[in-house]
């Protein structure tokens, strides 16, 4: 197998055109901005984790897999949206920023409405299973954000309440896909949880390794470094080498953060010192962790070409290098 | 009968200590800001239409009821705070907007963790109905702001438009109310529409006379008139007008508010001779007569305190100063 989406190319190619319809509106403002965000779409990890998880368990996709899939892209594309208000980014994807374009009132509004697509879509057909895992992840990457938010103010922050943060703002939604996939095709109670498990372990991974991208070079990465020291986000390298700092260094590498974020100078000394001080090869190490945990979910499950793609994306996720 | 809660004063007072409950979190931010949403909560009027619905049927509210009353007004709530985000308020309600006091990002982030905690409530007792009306509402509100940010780019706007706008950002959401309402004490379908036909009416009176408030003056309304102009929205009396007026004043008149709406001389001359040409005359009369529609629907159901109580509701939304 060479790439984790090769036992749902067609899957996803059947979906592509269901989540288009999924996305017209009569409201031509509404349209438009629907359309742009079609054509920005991303790697899709979320539908084809969606996809896997349900030919895990040996069966095939069902029609509500399909809505499965639509409800965690619309909702992961509505959270995206409201990130870039929150965020004030001027780009997303290398595409400008829908609320560069339009502005943040449009960005909040076709947020809430996507958010309402999702809930719809799941409610005329009572796919009450697909609405509580949604509903969690919501409500779970909300907190997530907001826990972030409040410790980026007080830059007081250790190693559990970060996994605190990745585990909401993150994982929480890569598990829920699973559970969707898994739930869609009516596999019993164990076995999405077993799925939700192996999801969850895979955001982890996948956020760790996020924010060690932070740690590389910008050409490398498409994004410039150290971006999250300038929006004082305490990520796993940082936490793990102020742990490891004495206390005169330690006050002196916060000092930096909440004062010179803005100096590139600075900022490169800092991460320099998280280097040192092993704070790179302790986040490593530990999403190394987190993706063999994940693979360990999946003995649940017979071997199958969803199951061989599934520990494939599982390196994917630590071995990327964007 | 004094004031329209007369008959739900008990069910009123036991909501709001359960709607503070709902809104506890673990997370300090977000507990903050939750405290600060519950002390500036409005007139209520969302949970009295759904507790004086459901007493519209004969029957007593039921846990559901609550629940229902708490849905709309986490709902309403989301939305004001996304609201404070779209159109830059630095107040609301006299208060200092959530806006203004943590900034875009907690405003959203909050909004979205509202709106997750309406859908995991509804979801967690299977109030699949409460689902359906709630979701409807979010996707018709967002509908109705999008297309009135369409309108107001473009200043091209036909009395239908209004009606379809107003029907939306505001009726809906009442018309699920009063649905949800009836609804949670388990009356019938025929009720149910009865119901949601009352809320949509008396929906689209209240944003009638919110339209007409613009043209009083600041000291009685509580907020500066004008504003609808200033913010490019095309309400009723001025739709009216532009129509009574000839070509010629009516291009000077659009080019007041395209070009001058900075200009509160020129913005005063532009309500003046909508008020002249009748337009607010003209939005009076479409408002009561809508207020008439409104409690015309009542006759599906028995008499009783609750009827009267939304008969002076009626009355209430169409003489209301503020």
């Amino acid at each position: 197998m060479k790439h984790y989406t090769e036992p749902i190319q067609a899957d996803l190619k059947a979906f592509e055109a269901h989540f288009k319809d999924t996305l017209k509106s009569p409201i031509a403002l509404l349209d438009v901005i629907l359309r742009f965000l079609v054509k920005r779409k991303g790697k899709q990890l979320r539908p084809a984790l969606v996809f896997l998880a349900a030919r895990l368990t040996g069966l095939p996709p069902t029609e509500k897999t399909y809505r499965g899939a639509a409800l965690v892209e619309l909702m992961h594309t509505a959270t995206l949206i409201h990130d870039d208000v929150v965020d004030d980014s001027p780009e997303r994807r290398g595409f400008f920023s829908i609320n560069a374009l339009w502005k943040n009132k449009a960005a909040v509004l076709v947020g809430d409405y996507l958010l309402s697509r999702v809930l719809l879509l799941a409610v005329e057909h009572a796919d009450h299973d697909l609405l509580f895992h949604v509903s969690t992840s919501v409500k779970a990457m909300s907190e997530g954000e907001l826990l972030q938010l409040e410790k980026a103010r007080r830059l007081d922050i250790v190693e559990s309440v970060y996994y605190e943060i990745i585990e909401k703002k993150t994982a929480s939604l890569m598990a829920s896909c699973c559970a969707v996939g898994v739930s869609s095709v009516g596999a019993d109670e164990a076995a999405v949880q077993a799925a939700r498990l192996f999801g969850r372990a895979l955001g982890m991974a996948f956020q760790i390794r996020d924010d060690l991208l932070d740690y590389r070079q910008y050409d490398q990465t498409g994004k410039p470094h150290g971006i999250d020291i300038k929006e004082h986000k305490m990520t796993l390298p940082l936490i793990f080498a102020l742990q490891k700092a004495d206390a005169s260094e330690r006050k002196a590498m916060i000092r930096t953060v909440k004062r010179d974020s803005d100096r590139p100078d600075r900022v490169q000394a800092l991460m320099d010192r998280v280097v040192a001080l092993g704070g790179v090869n302790y986040a490593e190490a530990t999403m190394r962790r987190f993706r063999d945990e994940a693979v360990s979910h999946l003995a649940a499950f017979p071997d199958n070409p969803a199951k061989e793609a599934l520990v494939l994306l599982a390196d994917f996720v630590v071995e990327r290098k964007k």
